[in-house]
């Protein structure tokens, strides 16, 4: 923890952990490529390689960067960016904090005198490094270079990629690895290094990990002494989620508002793809504003309804059909190769599934490019949904079919499956390889068995594919390649390396071949985890227990990929998970219907999972309906309690505020003060009325100034008005003693 | 509408329409009892009157208000105030003007010269009595009077309120008797004079008026020509009251914006009336803050729900029973005194209903007082809350009991009020007084019947009863007191008017006796109504058309009562309807089921209102979820679609937003190029790292300094970056040349 403390220190104090100082200062590097397997890349428009790379230097010069050129091996050049001087970064990050200021999201502006607001709030590398890369990708208009890599007058441009820290990655490492829980304090730590966007997912898996424990408990209870499918756990399990992501949302603000980018998304980062259809002048603000209807993108937004529907049936289509090939093969058809035939159906699915969801996934994003978003953000929200519709096909269908179609219904269904027959008939012409119709037993065993592999292996499975693969895929590329060039008898010797540099250009080298690392991947991850549990876990309750195992595994395994196998990402803000929030709670409320029909379906069974015994239409409907509406009601006290019980993260943005109301209200205050005074001594602190002579400023009119005039004198000061109560009163009461 | 135009011509023009013009300039007159009856008023603690009537004066005038002391008549004193100097107003004016700012309210923060800003946005009627009104009652803390009518240290002071402006009434009055659209000019003057939450009333009825001309057409359609109870109607019906409350959501944030009062609420009305438990100092802002722990609150609010469920069955068990005396009264018996027995049920309801919803009320007063919140709006949203349940019971379960229990279970269960007749034995000892079981029918038209009575003949007397009986009951008060008084032999001669204030005294005096508007009252009228509407009208499809000629009137009904029945309203602030909102929504979440069942059921009778054939609960529970659903579908789209859509409020907003944002980037702009300028000069503008010496501040360790160095001065300016660049293009592609 010492170490991560220092690594920590802002930047201000200079302490030798400073990632710039491993990286001689280098702030970003752009790997240009000006030849492809030695023949000339070609660049968008006619111009050369080096007429590009002249441009490109020239543009960065006049954003303010300091560039070094290196070569960086089969056909790239490696350019090195600083920002010029300590003054321009200065100015950047004044002007950054003001925008934030004028945003609403941070409280007080920022020092006028840079250095001292400087000294009050330390740049952290992560902030320093989204100035620079701001300055870099951002669109002239907007301040920045405008380099936009691969994309029209910059096609050359391969990447833009930041340095990793490799003293920091060790120490992280070796620290988390050392921990069981990851605090507050850590999670600062990522932030600092790798941005809030970043941050934010660990803060949320790190949450999620803890909250698991919950239902792991209750799950492994009820595993050991409830029967199957009981009523208890599902609704224990159902609340839990609920609360789960209530208390997520609450715990997002007080991140967001600790780590100073509240509403940080209103800040949006413009997309350099975005077509703008028409270039108007705004009439109020006098600037040209890009624009692009919203009707329009709405029409082109409801494309994806079609699409959606398309895709999800598509992949069903392909599901069920192979599902029921497997059911046939493995539960109905015993002729010969039964043993090979029985792993057609996986085979067929490991097949078909990748081929057709990637398929879906580049006309998704085909479709969100042609919806053309104004921002990043939008961008990727509208993306993620199309990618959750296919992901929760692929993920939840099977599970659904078995449970909801194959169990219930599948002695009627499954016999039909016997059209097959035509083809098993080529083997022999007797009916000894299906077994009759009536001997059909449907398969109890394999709802559980389904669904534990959703959970445990695919899991287990997915990680490896996630964390070793890669290595193992870089190695060989790279070995390829290696061969490649010796059989084209280059040497990988790269040219003009200067001998003191050569270690520190081999590992830039070696990291503008990683990935870049996209964190949504991980959240979609974790939201498509989450799903079984609300969907699916009362048909095996310790699935809780398995994913607290493995999340404890995964937290590490991802920051080792980011330390490892990716490029050091780009600190980007955020200040929330994003899209996948209504992710989750869709999915507690799905949830409340799921486990609803589950329990209600199987706890009837006598044997577990078997073939549910007399149900009933309406008594389903019931159980669902109320179950989903006890959900909303949940749903609604808990996020009503949330709102009420104190925030921390608002308490403190409340008080911030606060202050600076404060501070403003007493100037203003002051200068009120000093209004009156000088009224006083204009009138002498008498009431001779002389500051209430109509005029025109007053709006007092002229015509019956003067009755008024006299009404007001006719009693100067609160005193006389005293005297006058008084009198009155008296008179009154006089009259009536009179009269009794 | 000439008129119109002129009365809202800001106060700085002082044009004679100013309400301050025909009221002697009198902001806000307090009346003041200083004796019920002859005998002298008893003040909270041991003060005389004359003692709590000075401090009252002092008070008043250290908040810098002028007053003026008048016989108010029968035991009160009229005391006149008006803000002391046109240099305090200002100041009051840039103050809270400030204030809005620093809350968001306002996108600028206001001139710091108080005269130029009074001319850039002119001071309204409405700013300026709220701002004295605040002056009067806020707390001293909050630089105010402090003063709360009947409570405390001024129990004597029995009201405060402002003077109507009688020509701008009659104008008022005059112009919408004459037109049949209130347009978003006349909602302006409205707010102009008597602030945003009751223009905002007023806007709402105005597109609710305009908007129910859809289910009204739709309505009276299917009513000529499609059969009763019919779906196509139900579901348009339903969507409509979907885009109804979604649309409307988007106008209060255009209308908020309009009037500058979005986030309004925000900025609390401290309750005099909050218990604080403990004072503590703020650790951040050193301020006292009085706590209230939130938990503690909760809890306490957790206490309406027995109350609620207590409440509600209460009064349900009082309509049920009343209920199933009228159906044996009318249905079942038919002995002696039955044309007089038949009106006992309506008897009771009207004895009954008003006595123990009173009581609720009262009860749910006490307990939102327990409840203790900090500010007004809370606590009226909590209040406004209990009282909701309270009218839900009343207003709709008579219908919902015939609905679903009478008609469908009618002819199971009336018979069993035949324990009844132990009661009517005593007519005379044979069974020829009530019909034997098997001869009962339940009556189809009792249903239609019903809903008519709630949406016509309740409308019509509620609207009898809330604009003349208040004058009836006034003019009835002043004759007895006036008689009581001359018992006494005191003749009403006040004492010490000046003959020419005479009249308006007079005048004053007879506001002092009005009653204070309070427009939730209405907003709740609409709020039920809109729940007749999307809970039952496919009993009666032409509800929306009754509804729609009655808001006709109801409208310029309000307005009068504004205008002579109530005292002027204090111009409050608010940027939304408020809980009236969440009401809305409920209702027509609502809706979606209960009409969906009516439906269902009722298309199968073949008489119409008559008993459902051939039921089943699963066709019921499916077309309960299919409709609940296809709802959340709808209202999920209809409010993104919304957002999406341009909103001409947040479209200014965001321009104003942008337009400071602007002002200020361009600032520091300056100041981060004169930065860069400065650096230039130092470097001679050229690129001799200079500027990149490290230093503490910079935080480049000095250790490696001298690699880097020796790293960036390698390529001194992007011109040799660009030349080692090409070089190393060169000697890659040679080498290549060669080897091939």
């Amino acid at each position: 923890m010492q170490a991560l403390k220092e690594a920590q220190k802002p930047l201000g104090t200079g302490t030798p952990t400073s990632i710039f100082a491993a990286n001689l200062d280098v702030e970003y590097v752009i790997s240009f490529r000006y030849a492809n397997a030695g023949q000339p890349a070609q660049t968008g428009d006619s111009s050369t390689p080096e007429e590009q790379l002249e441009k490109l230097l020239h543009t960065l010069d006049l954003a303010g960067l300091r560039t070094v050129v290196r070569d960086g091996g089969n056909g790239t050049l490696l350019i090195f960016t600083r920002i010029r001087s300590e003054k321009k970064l200065l100015g950047e990050i004044y002007r950054s904090r003001v925008r934030d200021w004028l945003h609403g999201i941070r409280p007080a502006a920022p020092e006028k005198e840079t250095q001292l607001s400087l000294e009050k709030e330390p740049l952290t590398d992560g902030e320093r490094l989204r100035l620079v890369y701001s300055l870099i990708t951002l669109p002239s208009s907007e301040g920045g270079a405008g380099i936009t890599p691969k994309q029209g007058e910059w096609n050359l441009v391969e990447s833009v990629f930041g340095l990793h820290d490799h003293e920091f990655n060790k120490r992280w490492l070796k620290d988390w690895s050392t921990k069981w829980l990851i605090g507050p304090e850590d999670l600062r730590v990522i932030r600092d290094r790798f941005g809030e966007k970043i941050a934010f997912y660990f803060a949320f898996i790190q949450w999620y990990f803890i909250a698991l424990s919950v239902p792991a408990a209750i799950g492994l209870f009820s595993y050991l002494f409830l029967p199957a499918y009981s009523s208890f756990f599902a609704i224990c399990n159902c609340l839990w989620s609920v609360l789960f992501v209530e208390y997520w949302k609450r715990q997002e603000v007080d991140l967001a508002v600790q780590w100073g980018v509240r509403h940080c998304s209103t800040v949006q980062r413009k997309r350099a793809e975005f077509q703008f259809e028409a270039e108007a002048t705004d009439p109020v603000t006098g600037e040209k504003i890009r624009y692009f209807p919203a009707y329009r993108r709405l029409m082109r937004q409801l494309i994806q309804v079609p699409f959606a529907l398309f895709a999800a049936s598509c992949l069903a289509a392909i599901i069920a059909s192979v599902f029921s090939i497997e059911i046939f093969l493995v539960e109905v058809y015993n002729g010969p190769l039964k043993m090979i035939l029985k792993f057609l159906p996986t085979v067929l699915l490991s097949i078909f599934i990748p081929i057709v969801s990637t398929i879906f996934t580049t006309f998704a994003t085909r479709l969100t490019d042609f919806e053309n978003y104004e921002n990043q953000d939008s961008y990727e929200a509208a993306l993620t949904q199309k990618i959750f519709v296919l992901n929760f096909i692929t993920g939840y269908f099977p599970l659904f079919l078995t449970a909801f179609v194959y169990v219930p219904f599948g002695e009627i269904l499954v016999p039909y499956l016997d059209v097959l027959n035509v083809t098993v008939q080529h083997f022999g012409h007797d009916e000894k390889y299906t077994t009759s119709d009536t001997g059909f037993q449907i398969n109890p065993s394999r709802l559980k068995a389904q669904m534990i592999y959703f959970v445990v292996t695919a899991q287990v499975v997915g990680f490896v594919l996630e964390t070793i693969l890669p290595q193992v895929k870089r190695i060989v590329f790279k070995k390829a390649k290696e061969f490649d060039s010796k059989r084209k008898g280059i040497d990988m010797q790269t040219v003009m390396d200067p001998p003191e540099e050569k270690k520190f250009l081999d590992r830039v080298r070696h990291e503008a071949e990683l990935e870049v690392y996209d964190v949504t991947v991980d959240l979609r991850e974790m939201c498509m985890q989450f799903g079984y549990l609300t969907l699916f876990s009362p048909i095996w309750p310790v699935t809780a227990l398995s994913f607290l195992i493995n999340n404890l595994v995964e937290i590490r395994g991802d920051a080792a990929k980011i330390c490892m196998e990716m490029q050091r990402p780009v600190p980007n803000r955020a200040d929330s998970i994003g899209p996948w929030l209504h992710n989750l709670s869709f999915l507690t409320w799905l949830g409340s219907i799921s486990s609803a029909a589950l329990v209600y379906m199987f706890s009837s069974a006598e044997l577990e999972g078997g073939p549910p015994k007399d149900l009933t239409l309406y008594g389903l409907l019931l159980s669902v309906l109320l179950s989903e509406h006890v959900y909303f009601g949940a749903r609604f006290v808990a996020s009503y309690a949330m709102s009420k019980i104190q925030s921390m993260g608002l308490e403190t943005e409340r008080k911030e505020k606060y202050m600076v109301r404060k501070r403003y209200l007493e100037e203003s205050f002051g200068a009120e003060n000093e209004l009156i005074r000088q009224e006083d001594e204009k009138t002498g602190g008498e009431y001779t009325g002389v500051g209430v002579v109509p005029s025109a400023k007053d709006g007092r009119p002229l015509a019956d100034g003067d009755v008024s005039e006299t009404f007001w004198r006719s009693q100067s000061g609160w005193k006389d008005s005293v005297d006058a109560g008084v009198q009155i009163m008296d008179i009154v009461r006089g009259k009536e003693k009179k009269t009794q």
